[in-house]
């Protein structure tokens, strides 16, 4: 290192800043993190998460199309919000905490939350004197679960919902538009067909108050698994389960007791025709009258949709016990899987506020969907980019025109870009074949030439006018 | 609790499932978790969400004019990822940990991220086989910091990031295309006049070299101060540190030095007049003019811009060292806050592959922007709903027409509301009132009648086809 002495000028040899962090910082080149996929947490390549996006766009439009609003909750509640409703999810929750936590950390417990609901029930609850009721909103957020990933489960994950949540009560209409919204979000999306299929929780607790039973969630929640298990093998659980719970009954009375409540899960009507069959089944009382009342008004309201897409399936429980009345889930039409669902709970946000909330709410699960669609090959790859138009830049000598030419076609909303560099047109044409781009436009490479605009597809060249030229 | 023996029916007066879940599951009334705001992670009623869900469209709707396609990470990045560039960012991050964690999760130490630039510097080093290059992206997605919370600092915030990333060399083209995009992007909202600063970090590196300073990260992070600690303060900081630095000197000798460097950055120039500028200070050397030619093609290229929108202001240092040339900061123009910025790093994923990955990015701080404009009341409310019309429900027996209307109008993109219940007309447009929605539509109260729609902020009220009428 030499000094040069001098008033004005010093040169010192310093090992350059700018180059000090040419290797990344602090980092050598020996010491590489080679990236890897975290399990759960997924991501897409452009031309996937294109359609993503395209699919999240859609699904916002028909939200709006029918008057909900957008509200967007943080990714983290209190844990004891989260905790609030119990239930079983609690070792799902991911905790956040500070690398180098210090104290003034230690009185919050921040976790990410798991679904939609708990958010949207402690907002509401939050904000509900700044709100009009009936509130209808939508939320397109992610969620987190730190479950065990296997195929098919995300730890994160985006949920498209929509709720309506009303002060004390709320119509019945909502639980017929919301279904309707549904359907045409799904029918939105280029996926195969979907069925919608609805029934009422007042009318399996009605009919098995009905029949006598007693231990009414067990009951259900084996109905739930028939899917699982089987009929047969779900008969035979129930019947034990009738020995314990009614052992006045013979070992054939517990078996038809079982078939009983076998016989209502298995009705399934693209009509209200579901009211006489169960009438058929001997059991009455208001509990059951009201759901088959109320689901066939759901059933009413939807008649406009396409015949044999919405089903009144009264096998449909759904786990959460907390749904007091209609219940959705939606399927596709040639496989049993559930791709979506919701329904009606009294009360939303009793765990926040002594008020009741009754509201009802389907979700989208939409990021499942999406993967399991692209695992089948069913999502094709779209662009690389939204480019429409690659501006060819004929020579460094040109940037100005080949830039105007480009900001004039943007002006009229074309997505354009400009290539970077005077390399042969050769290569700049590749780079619009690699990127998906539909159009080149040729700016004039010596003055007095015309515009020309290539359409990459059908090979054809034309002259055009960058100041009218549309798509 | 009686029992009824039967063969088919049994009578159980059993608590209803139903009932059991009408308080809110396991909470009783009484233990209320009373929500409150959490500090750092903001979120807005329905009437702004709505204003900062347009920003994201329109800003994203200039991100693609100009081909940057979108790309998502997930919210989580290995701990070893985030921490592998080094860095003051430590503390700052939150892991994630299991409320009950298990041994499948000792192996995964996950953590939100806390920028979107590591992330990109992953999911380009990751895919790299799958990416086309020049690859240019934008991703508007939250970030992360465990900051203690302070006014206009959050925990949870969005960016909005466009990068251009490149093997091995990145055309100097994109350095001006960026300011571009993103000047445009903060014109397409709503806000006060913004300036683009623009500087190359050459410049002062290769002055200061020139001027013979030897530890030049110490003194670009005084010259980054200026604005905080003030000029007379700065070369007093400096003169102190060329004691340390330049024994030789005089007292004087040293408080020309720190003058000196104060000159650079104070240099600011609306167009190319900043060469002669930096020419009269009397220092040259090769890396110096690097940077003065690299600005003087960026702000040639930017000539196309509103005149005073674009300021060559070699003042602009930019905290975080890994910049090595262009370097950007967006300002309000009748205020000096920063509210968005950028520049060149020449490696950017040089912790995770071992390949050169030149490039460059700006970001804009969306949730800090957006929060301090709200609360300067810059941003005023929209309606509560994206509703724009309210279908009146004339009475219960008449909702399948009402129905129909609501579908018809939604047929041609209307967003539409059908009231919910067949109440007084009264309420029905009270409620279309407190949500603001600019029309309600009253279909026949009886038969023969034509259909009306009325313009709530006109009054107006006129006959109308739902088949073909339009907004």
């Amino acid at each position: 290192m030499t000094i040069k002495n001098g008033k004005k000028m010093m040169f010192i040899h310093v090992r350059p800043w700018v180059n000090m962090n040419r290797n990344g910082g602090v980092m050598s080149e020996n010491k590489i993190y080679k990236p890897k996929q975290i399990s759960g947490f997924p991501e897409w390549l452009p031309e996937y998460r294109a359609v993503e996006l395209a699919w999240m766009d859609k699904i916002r439009a028909v939200f709006e199309r029918y008057g909900f609003c957008s509200i967007e909750t943080p990714s983290v509640e209190e844990v004891d919000a989260l905790l609030a409703k119990g239930g079983e999810t609690e070792k799902e929750i991911y905790t956040l905490t500070r690398l180098h936590a210090d104290d003034h950390d230690k009185d919050s417990r921040l976790a990410l939350h798991f679904d939609l609901t708990v958010p949207l029930a402690r907002y509401v609850a939050q904000h509900c004197n700044d709100l009009v009721f009936p509130f209808k909103r939508y939320q397109i957020q992610k969620s987190w679960r730190g479950e065990r990933p296997q195929k098919g489960r995300f730890r994160e994950f985006y949920q498209c919902d929509i709720d309506v949540v009303n002060v004390d009560g709320l119509p019945l209409h909502f639980d017929a538009e919301l279904p309707a919204v549904m359907f045409e979000a799904y029918q939105s999306l280029d996926i195969p067909p979907v069925e919608m299929h609805i029934s009422n929780r007042k009318i399996i607790i009605g009919y098995l108050q009905g029949l006598g039973v007693k231990d009414i969630p067990f009951v259900t929640r084996e109905l739930d698994k028939i899917d699982k298990i089987g009929v047969d093998k779900t008969r035979l659980i129930l019947a034990m389960h009738f020995e314990l719970e009614a052992q006045e009954l013979s070992s054939r009375e517990r078996l038809d007791l079982a078939q009983k409540c076998l016989d209502i899960v298995q009705i399934q009507f693209a009509d209200n025709g579901f009211v006489e069959k169960v009438r058929t089944l001997g059991v009455a009382n208001d509990l059951l009258d009201e759901g088959l009342k109320e689901l066939s008004f759901v059933m009413d309201n939807l008649k406009h949709l396409p015949q044999g897409s919405v089903i009144a399936d009264l096998g449909i429980i759904r786990g959460l016990d907390y749904y007091t009345g209609t219940v959705i889930e939606v399927r596709f039409k040639d496989k049993p899987l559930s791709i979506g669902g919701g329904g009606r709970y009294d009360n939303l946000a009793g765990a926040f506020i002594n008020q009741k909330l009754p509201g009802i709410g389907v979700s989208i699960g939409l990021t499942r969907l999406f993967a399991m669609l692209l695992d089948e090959g069913y999502i094709k790859p779209v662009a690389k980019c939204p480019t429409q138009i690659l501006v060819v830049l004929p020579a460094e000598e040109r940037r100005a025109e080949a830039a105007a030419t480009a900001h004039s076609l943007r002006l009229r909303g074309v997505n354009v870009e400009l290539y970077h560099s005077a390399t042969k047109v050769k290569k700049q044409m590749s780079y619009a074949e690699k990127k998906g781009i539909p159009y080149v436009w040729f700016p004039p490479f010596e003055d007095g030439q015309p515009h020309e605009v290539k359409n990459m597809a059908t090979g054809e060249q034309v002259q055009a006018d960058p100041s009218v030229w549309k798509i």
